[in-house]
């Protein structure tokens, strides 16, 4: 395929929304707008699910002060979507794309947008329609393959850090009032949410006290083992809970198989972070709540990631650089480099190689118990979470007895 | 009492930490610093309780660098309690601080802390002890009578504000995939941090839409007629509740009444948010789920309102004042004035009448469908959030359509 065909632009959003994705549409946006074999600059509401109802607005005309203003407001500025292309949807988009001429495709998303832009990608091909299609990288779970990590990750991370200090803030005012806190963190099969827990952790003592992920299957009398023995060696305990860990049978924690039913004699369905209270409620008879943050460690502004932020943004401008060199069927992916500092450059990888591969926590990110990371994870963390952690000032003690 | 006493201080915090609590305790140890006729100034860790064992410590040789950083850092500094004073304590609360040679009590806390500072008024009173004993008001619940409002609201009220807004954002991206979320606040007996929700709502269309707070006796119909109604107009809806709200039975929500019995025959405490992700989830058959920040509301550094944390010095330095000026079992309060622009003064009130007082939300401040603030509550609150909230962009939504 040449590399100077002239056409139209169409980028999308697709999946979970993070804080930073709308930094990536504003690079590409931003991006493209210099080039000239651009002609127009179209977005796509709600992704494919919304191009195939053939909701697009213009993005070349949007006044300056939106998009510097876009850039920095989580969420999907598009709209977004989850939907799984039917049997007859990429002959849809394709001719759509034709009715249009669209000749160059972003994808904004995770594992599952960068399989619709692969399988675009190859209806055009068979379809003989010059098209280009390249996805960009975006998923607070970070389980995205051959990217050294994911824009999105680190402000989420940064999230699950800081209120996991200040959370712990609350039970050290009054550690006997509720001894065990659980905190409950998304991450659909990878616990790299859970682990950023540990980032503000500078010592045995410091939260998080256990780290529960999906990678590990969870047993319910190590885990009370384990709660037991730090209680009564520091006085309270902080868990920090993936929502997705699973039991030793593969079943969620908190389905059905645990919890009983409601006055509708349905299931109940507790959550991960429920689950792991009542256990030690009713088995250590130690008073236990949990926070589950939810939506906020996606969305909170205020714990946006700098270095995250301008690395969205950076995927978001390269993935149009990749469009106008000729390359199709890729996802845009970071290279990390520690000299002289940390900082990313890019790359490009086959979107063939992306479907149903997932990034797990490595072996060497966590330490013999499983339940706490190494160093080498906090090696790899820390540079992503942008500036340094807050710092919490306690009084000198300086006892008086009379 | 003579208002020249020379003595010593000793100050404690008691209850629920706030992101604040510690700016009272450094407004009180700069305000005493100042005065020749306070000795020492002492901290009692964990309130009273510690009191009690003499855990004490040392106030007047922090390092100025320290009470600068402590004064930005949530929680309490000194320990907190959540201790009732039983039968014999105040006798030997008086006798430990003459012990002591305590002149001087502050006590920052909630509505407990201002009973334990008035019975110890009055124990010292009955015991012929020079005492002054002062009140310091502290609640994220704003639930204190004779006072405007609470330092520890305004900051805890700002993170649900904001809260509200952004996980709303990721709604937004995907009505449809979570069409209904439920928010789940703090608030004892009162809603008013379920009611902050709204102060970032500029129209019927923002969120949230329907607030659930304790004063209000929870309905399920009327609340799945709303939920439902909502719904149907504009695709999803954004619920706030608080912790504590009760059905017309006086139960609290999700508690072993509604809910079923888990693998060990004991009952389920779901809480108020899940009760109502399950009743839409049944009843309407619509995907819902919940954010339950927790002990985040309380302590994140991120959210603190600048106005709070000045209030929240200023009561700790004009309870110093109190003192020098012969006041005694007494409680500080916030006055407010509107001219020439928001600001604060302070008074006192007996403590005698703050005890089994509580400040509920008044009836001006709910709209008739008493789900949802009115014009008056956003006078009243929004000036203690401090700096405007964030503003969220949007794109300009100029359709193509060939």
């Amino acid at each position: 395929m040449s590399s100077h065909t002239h056409g139209n632009l169409i980028i999308g959003q697709s999946g979970g929304a993070t804080a930073v994705i709308n930094a990536s549409l504003v690079g590409a946006i931003e991006a493209a707008m210099q080039e000239r074999q651009i002609d127009n600059i179209y977005g796509m509401l709600h992704g494919i699910e919304g191009f195939l109802k053939e909701d697009i607005i213009d993005l070349r005309q949007q006044p300056t002060e939106v998009l510097s203003r876009v850039y920095a407001t989580p969420s999907a500025a598009l709209g977004s979507c989850r939907y799984k292309l039917q049997q007859h949807d990429p002959e849809r988009v394709i001719n759509l794309l034709r009715k249009y001429n669209i000749r160059y495709l972003l994808y904004i998303g995770g594992n599952d947008s960068a399989d619709t832009a692969h399988r675009l990608a190859e209806a055009a091909h068979h379809m003989g329609y010059e098209l280009q299609a390249i996805s960009v990288p975006k998923t607070i779970d970070n389980d995205l393959p051959f990217t050294d990590h994911s824009p999105g990750y680190g402000s989420a991370a940064r999230f699950i850090a800081v209120a996991t200090m200040e959370s712990t803030l609350n039970t050290l005012a009054i550690p006997s009032h509720y001894p065990v806190k659980v905190i409950e963190t998304m991450g659909r099969n990878a616990g790299w949410l859970a682990a950023a827990s540990a980032l503000g952790k500078r010592n045995d003592i410091d939260p998080p006290h256990i780290i529960l992920i999906p990678e590990q299957a969870f047993n319910a009398q190590r885990y009370l083992e384990q709660v037991e023995a730090i209680y009564r060696r520091i006085g309270y305990v902080i868990v920090v809970v993936s929502e997705a860990i699973r039991d030793e049978q593969g079943e969620p924690l908190g389905s059905a198989g645990q919890a009983g039913k409601d006055a509708f004699q349905h299931p109940l369905l507790n959550g991960a972070a429920q689950h792991l209270v009542e256990l030690v409620k009713q088995q250590l008879k130690l008073r236990a709540r949990f926070d589950k943050p939810g939506d906020l460690q996606r969305m909170a502004s205020c714990y946006i990631s700098r270095t995250d932020q301008q690395e969205a943004f950076l995927v978001g401008k390269m993935a149009v650089q990749a469009l106008l060199a000729g390359e199709n069927d890729k996802m845009v992916t970071l290279v990390r480099h520690k000299e002289p500092a940390y900082h990313c450059t890019t790359d490009l990888v086959e979107l063939a190689k992306i479907a149903n591969e997932q990034q797990l926590i490595p072996a060497e990110f966590l330490d013999e118990s499983k339940t706490m990371v190494t160093q080498a994870f906090y090696d790899y963390a820390l540079p992503l979470i942008g500036e340094p952690l807050p710092q919490h000032a306690k009084l000198k003690m300086t006892r008086i007895r009379v």
